[in-house]
């Protein structure tokens, strides 16, 4: 066996501030809050030299003084994370924006960003002992926790709503997973998931009901960091359902800022959800700190089709803190930020990252991003997963034709 | 303008031996054969250095000096290039192989290594001044062309059999290329591809019809060598139809030999067709110099779907030369391996590339590839841009009832 220099201390409850050991499964804290991981960040600070990085492996398991996973051997992998930071010069200039960028996380192991929430949150789940767990999914979450959950060797099962892309059903049943559909949103989901892992005494890997998922995804921020070269960006936007990217990130800063990494002034965050549910943008409006259930939630955008996230109140305190904002946009415009992109850059996104750009072209409009804004959109997976979200016709030729 | 340090120095025809210029558009010699590149390999010693390789970008264009583009403004790039090499444990033990390698080439702008030829075919179209170019595909070269053009600003026709994966039709439209398709065959729209752009004077960007797409896919064996710390394994498997990946590995190893990084053996390079539609194996085991047109072709790895290759006879050379071999697989072998994949690997191929895992099965089983052997696996794609290829039922819950 071979340490990782994991530099992970505790667990701490941001709600209550109580201390948990990290050393056992821990679901939330009894106080009904998830559980956040700390490091000890002197420790860390020993091995992890941000000159060197260069010379360590291209993947988010670079950063592993900064990853709860102790032990090399129970490390799970299948090559998820450094994804490409893109300019998009035309795509900017069309709304005004000098320096808008793409962080694309299509480019991943299961074409989407839960791939490293599942990449850490199975290897610490196999370093716990944890023989089977369970999760609701709006479809990419549950694909990626599947198949991470057959390369660890966990048994792992699936609850589903029946609108979610037909693609990540085919993940997880094709790499053994246990898969359940549902009528309903994936809220109700949850509702099955939390009767079932109490009765059955399985790991609850629902979105932050373990603290670790949050931890794969932070690592967004700290390649955001290493990609700029540590001069971070004015801006960066995030598609928003469950929030754990979005909350990742603000994370992943605060901890690069703790090791003197990066200076003291963070991105704006913009947390990006659709106008048919839109909980968070309502309580950021309204200056609340929590969220209230969205009912008759509905979007071309499946993945933040969230009426109520467990972590909404972590969500606000990020874009409070760092002067950042939410903001809604429309299916019909996401849609055409979707083909916009397309065509000017090449770029193919879900219609959830697609979001983001319609959210820029309102942002810049209000004022609120300036023309000399550094500004960042995080596209959480590939458009190749949504066949169904754009409808073409294409001719026909018969074999005699010409063009 | 910024130079890269290319190498390039002419084009060359493997058949006549024949030079051409590299400062022109070019297409297929007129002796009928493909072009192919030549560096000047001193040259390109003087900038680049293996032990330095971890300082430079983590795609594919790490290997500038060995990349025909000479001006950096023209590069077109999504961040292609640098996949993942997975071991696969398992997989391995299953079948007898002590050490099986997986290089996931789903891990990728557009899902599939097409995105590597496309990167380096449209930017050096881009620096060779092309406005527009036409193209057959079975999918997904069409849409990685179609992107890529798009990022490039060059219009981009692109002809398809409607049989062509749905997702791949979606990609070319969304990008704005123009899309055609054909009830037939790849063939049949290579035929109709080349009426027009005879009529129009477009760039033809049919497989092996300019020079350029090959240099893209030769990076694989770059990475191969690379990740193997420069010590290259055994047998290296590709799935096979046009063939341009498997010429291009051995290419690019070629010319690592030539510049003295590796040692004079070459891995056993090894063609998989399917069953259904196998010109290559034919010829390899009739000992034939190239292929014939194979009639009435059918597979579910429609990718390999490919009667007659125009670079037919590079390949059978190129497996001759390394001591390698061709091997064709049946449809439901390859959707055994697919599944086995999911199952013990948490890895969800595209068919072309389970195929190869059915050929290690075979290969083992027949003593041609021993225990001790070191083999890769090269998946061209993610199987998420596969939904139809697998079925599956899943059961459904109320929302009142527990697991």
């Amino acid at each position: 066996m071979t340490r990782t220099n994991s530099a992970i201390d505790h667990l701490a409850c941001p709600k209550c501030g109580a201390v948990y050991p990290h050393h056992l499964p821990a679901q939330l804290f009894a106080c009904g809050s998830p559980l956040l991981v700390r490091y000890d960040l002197s420790k860390a600070g020993e091995s992890l030299d941000k000159s060197r990085l260069q010379d360590r492996a291209t993947d988010l398991w670079r950063y592993k003084e900064l990853l709860p996973v102790e032990w090399e051997e129970n490390i799970v992998t299948l090559g998820e994370g450094f994804t490409p930071l893109l300019p998009l010069t035309r795509a900017g200039a069309a709304v005004g924006v000098d320096a808008l960028y793409l962080k694309d996380e299509g480019v991943i192991p299961t074409g989407t960003f839960k791939a490293r929430g599942a990449a850490v949150g199975v290897s610490k789940a196999k370093e716990l002992g944890v023989r089977t767990l369970a999760m609701p999914t709006n479809g990419n979450a549950g694909a990626a926790w599947a198949v991470y959950g057959a390369r660890a060797g966990i048994d792992v099962k699936i609850v589903m709503p029946e609108d979610a892309p037909v693609i990540t059903r085919n993940e997880c049943a094709a790499a053994g997973a246990g898969l359940y559909l549902v009528r309903g949103l994936i809220s109700d989901c949850g509702k099955i998931v939390a009767r079932s892992v109490a009765g059955h005494g399985w790991y609850d890997a629902s979105t932050l009901k373990e603290p670790y998922r949050i931890e794969g995804k932070k690592t967004m921020g700290f390649e955001i960091a290493e990609q700029f070269a540590w001069v971070l960006p004015d801006v960066v936007l995030y598609p928003t359902g469950g929030g754990v990217g979005l909350i990742g990130i603000f994370k992943g800063l605060t901890e690069l800022q703790a090791l003197g990494w990066i200076g003291g002034k963070l991105p704006r965050l913009v947390a990006v959800q659709a106008e048919g549910c839109a909980p968070i943008v309502r309580a950021f409006e309204a200056g609340k700190p929590a969220s209230e259930f969205w009912e008759n939630a509905q979007t071309v955008a499946f993945g933040i089709n969230v009426p109520k996230a467990l972590g909404d109140f972590l969500v606000l305190e990020a874009i409070r803190a760092t002067g950042g904002c939410a903001a809604a946009v429309g299916d019909a415009e996401i849609l055409a930020a979707l083909s916009e992109l397309a065509r000017s850059e090449g770029v193919f996104l879900c219609p959830e990252g697609a979001a983001l750009y319609a959210a820029v072209k309102k942002l810049r409009g209000q004022g609120w991003i300036a023309p000399q804004d550094r500004v960042v959109m995080l596209n959480t997976g590939a458009g190749i997963k949504y066949p169904d979200t754009l409808h073409f016709d294409a001719p026909y030729l018969g074999l005699n034709d010409t063009l």
